[in-house]
């Protein structure tokens, strides 16, 4: 938050009341974090900033708030923007009206697929959008070193990048098994970022590795899936970014540890949520009004929404609604529903309008799937009657089971990972269970982290035709069946998100699914399952361009 | 906190227990401050962070900790230095065996003093300590343009300083008349600091003309002095810093506010502190003891010694016993009476040993005291039959009374402030009531803030035999009594500081209070309260050199 000279005393002159603020919520009432009180004020704005409450203002514009309730803009603490299938201008326009104020966001999406540039890329948005959007820098390009990435990111990469004003730090250290094992990458990032903010992100970590694990000065985890991992770690120092994302559903697991005592060291983060459930279910927003309708108490939701999350991010700018403090506002018709009536970002009102204002950053990444052309035959494999091992998906959770079947087995389909980067043209297969599929195929670019492209399916046909049909197109989601196209969403901005409106993607969305539901698809978010079966640093058995991956003993199966 | 690859590889290796950690301090009991459980652990430390809680570790060398109760190190939030007499270098040696392991000092006095000079001192000797010593930029040097001080800092010098590494933004913000006011100086200075963090100084200052000053983003308070004060600061989102020193004593009024819910906006501070109270009371252990005997919940007041100082303050490293964080930590006898067995400072224990390694700074400042040669006909005045303005003083607050007096009047005397640095040999006269002096004078070149001559006597000719004998001197504090110096203490760094160990200022002292309390006076801490009797920022009637100083009405009375 900056003002100069002239700015100041236009803020002093107008919290004293000596002049008329430019801004003005009459008559509402303020819930006050620190001491938990409903307080009936006004609040007064002046440029970027809160200049009153606790009195009675006059504005130049005045919105009346009677039966309103104002609480601090919403914190995204942990989101890869990418997955909201759209840019960050569209993300900014989709998300601003939930209460989102500020996103801190890893573009560790495209910065898997096109490296240090996919990055400025997002910084240069983060510099024109209306919220503000925060970036961490990616830790883990690649993730691992057990499958085909786009691009590397090393110290030296992220070293040119760190002191741009939207850097916040070093962003989720996923690779827990390099941390732990001393890899040289890895200490070499985390030395440079001991003086600023490291992500963590460390499923199931528990005991000594994970004390060893913290030792590198990793402050937070969004990984976190039960009451009692949560109470580890936050006795252990670690702040806990409850999630609540598309797949990943971790809220109602941690009700339980949102209480008053502990809300200094919570936050909240959706981390993966399409514009589906955006538009459907909500944000932050849905999550603060879940955990308040599961039981969670409302003084240590909204503050683990807000001021706790500014606090562990050092933003010390926002997060309350109090003089001198950010003007990021959310009014509510309702607390406990958290019901948002309208948003003010930065002292301004989040109107159609003042998204129309950004200049807008042309997108990068077109053209980015350079894979080769895929038969059914590559796919095939002569492993009747064997025993193989298996990948169990549970719907909402991309943790995975690691199964053992014996072939052909009930509900066990196929799953390949096909190089997309131009580099090798691995493809790797294996077998999942729990997708439903009974016939076609469904595939997608977006393959975490590396963005391979993702097929699954009951046939090899099926599988190989949408693996093409991606590449025709630039990228995105695809459903097939008899070699037959049923339903598409172009993804060509580095074959993850689109270049339509959020609107657009979202009606697209619709047929997607239920063309998957016709396929026998029994999950409710079967892309973004797909999405994540690639994804080698989640437990437990995993596939990437190069074969199936057993995560706990991190590594290939032979 | 900064570790090299190496060092991390250590840190991550002894976390896990693969090897010895460096120390270990075995089979204690963590205060754990986020969920406020008392946890049976080992505590292992590897360089200067810990690396392993709630395990069992093996110790290359090992502490046996044993009934022993394990909390992070506490964190004065404001303090002057210069008002315990002693070097930063000294300060350390006294204050850090109390488990005061983080000093956030605002280097004000020696700054009216020397100017950037005073500041580099500092800075210097920060680098150098076995505590951490962070410093505020002295935002008002002078205080106020009703005195003469021996510098003047504005914005420009100040923005010299601001990238120093133990440098942590603005200091107290005294000058509230000035912000309200618009001031430039103060808009100037308000303005380059708007990304860094701000103290404030707003005594008694409430409603909207307190929101006026918050509206500059100034974030904490340590002048607050009732706890109906402390709720509406807290409900305006500042941080209060409850301040114990050793003659303004605000804690008992604000043991009520110190509450779980309040706790993460609360931090502790001394401001201004002398060696003989902490020798006999103890310092930051002080207020947690008092605090919990008077009711105040442990979880509340420890959160205010530290991780909520901590995070207030951008300090993400410390304030929390958990791997990763700063070994910065105390080991306790006893938790509620903050008994205090052993201290641990950035992973090193705090033994004699520890501060011979130092590299000490060469002090700064001798042969400050330039003031004129005073007689008792230069303090004279003709008042008797009139109604005059008199200071009314009351022990253990800084805040004084506006009275009025007809002379004579029992228990009214006079007091004098006489220019030092050289600049115009102003002396201001006028009367004080409260000290109970019926003979001799007291006489201090510690004069808050703008450190002239103070001198208060029943005697004109006591009177200037005591502000001269400080300038034979170099500065100090005297008592005199008929010609004679009964008692004195040289402070011949810029007359504000001992060039002595604080073993040996502090032996001093107690034959000054002796000397002084032989004249009659009644203060248990009349140097201290001579001190702030020159300091024009805090109510209601103060005197400068220039004269007496209505502190409500912001000028001097004619």
């Amino acid at each position: 938050m900056r003002m100069n000279r002239n700015g100041l005393a236009r803020a002093i002159a107008q919290g004293q009341g000596s002049e008329k603020a430019d801004l003005v919520l009459r008559n509402g009432t303020v819930f006050d974090l620190v001491t938990g009180a409903l307080i009936p004020s006004d609040v007064a704005i002046t440029g970027d900033r809160v200049t009153g409450t606790l009195g009675r203002y006059d504005g130049v514009q005045e919105i009346d708030c009677a039966g309103k309730v104002i609480v601090p803009g919403f914190i995204d603490t942990h989101l890869h923007i990418e997955s909201s299938l759209v840019t960050p201008f569209e993300f900014d326009r989709c998300a601003l009206p939930h209460g989102v104020t500020t996103a801190i966001c890893d573009p560790h999406e495209i910065a898997n697929v096109l490296g240090a540039e996919g990055i400025r890329y997002f910084l240069a948005c983060a510099e024109r959008t209306v919220m503000d959007i925060r970036v961490k820098l990616s830790s883990c390009v690649p993730a691992t070193h057990l499958e085909t990435s786009g691009a590397e990111l090393n110290a030296s990469d992220l070293a040119a990048l760190r002191n741009h004003p939207k850097v916040l730090g070093l962003a989720e250290f996923m690779n827990f098994p390099g941390v732990l094992a001393g890899d040289p990458g890895c200490l070499d990032k985390l030395a440079m970022f001991q003086d600023q903010h490291i992500d963590g992100h460390a499923p199931l970590l528990r005991g000594m590795a994970l004390n060893g694990y913290l030792s590198a000065a990793i402050r937070t985890d969004h990984e976190i899936t039960t009451a009692d991992e949560a109470m580890e770690k936050l006795a252990k120092g670690v702040h806990v970014l409850i999630r609540e994302g598309s797949v990943s559903k971790d809220l109602h697991a941690l009700i339980p540890i949102i209480t008053e005592r502990n809300s200094p060291s919570i936050a909240l983060c959706t981390d993966d949520r399409n514009p589906l459930d955006i538009a459907e279910e909500g944000h932050l927003d849905f999550m603060i009004r879940t955990a308040v309708a599961e039981g969670a108490e409302p003084l240590a939701i909204y503050r683990a929404a807000s001021i706790s999350a500014a606090r562990a991010f050092g933003l010390p700018d926002r997060g309350l609604v109090a003089p001198g403090w950010r003007a990021d506002l959310v009014i509510l018709d309702d607390l406990n529903s958290c019901a948002v009536s309208q948003v003010i970002s930065g002292g301004r009102m989040v109107v159609p309008e003042v998204f129309r204002k950004r200049s807008i950053v042309p997108p990068v990444g077109f053209g980015s799937v350079k894979a080769p052309r895929v038969t059914a035959a590559m796919l095939a494999r002569d492993d009747a009657g064997k025993t193989v091992p298996v990948i169990g998906v549970t719907p909402g959770k991309i943790i995975t089971a690691h199964l053992e079947r014996t072939l052909p087995a009930k509900g066990v389909i196929k799953v390949a990972v096909i190089e997309r980067h131009g580099k090798n043209g691995n493809i790797g297969v294996g077998y999942v269970e729990g997708f439903g599929l009974t016939s076609g195929a469904i595939a997608s670019t977006v393959g975490h982290d590396s963005h391979n492209i993702c097929v699954v399916g009951a046939s090899d046909a099926d599988m190989a035709a949408a693996a093409n049909h991606l590449s025709e197109i630039g990228g995105g989601f695809a459903v097939v069946r008899d070699g037959k196209v049923l339903s598409d969403l172009p993804l060509p901005i580095a074959g993850l998100m689109s270049d339509k409106s959020f609107e657009e993607v979202r009606e697209k969305l619709i047929p997607l699914r239920a063309a998957a539901k016709s396929l026998g698809c029994t999950l409710p978010e079967p892309f973004l399952q797909v999405a994540f079966l690639p994804l080698p640093v989640i437990p437990h058995l995993k596939i990437s361009d190069r074969g199936m991956v057993d995560v706990d003993r991190f590594c290939l199966i032979e």
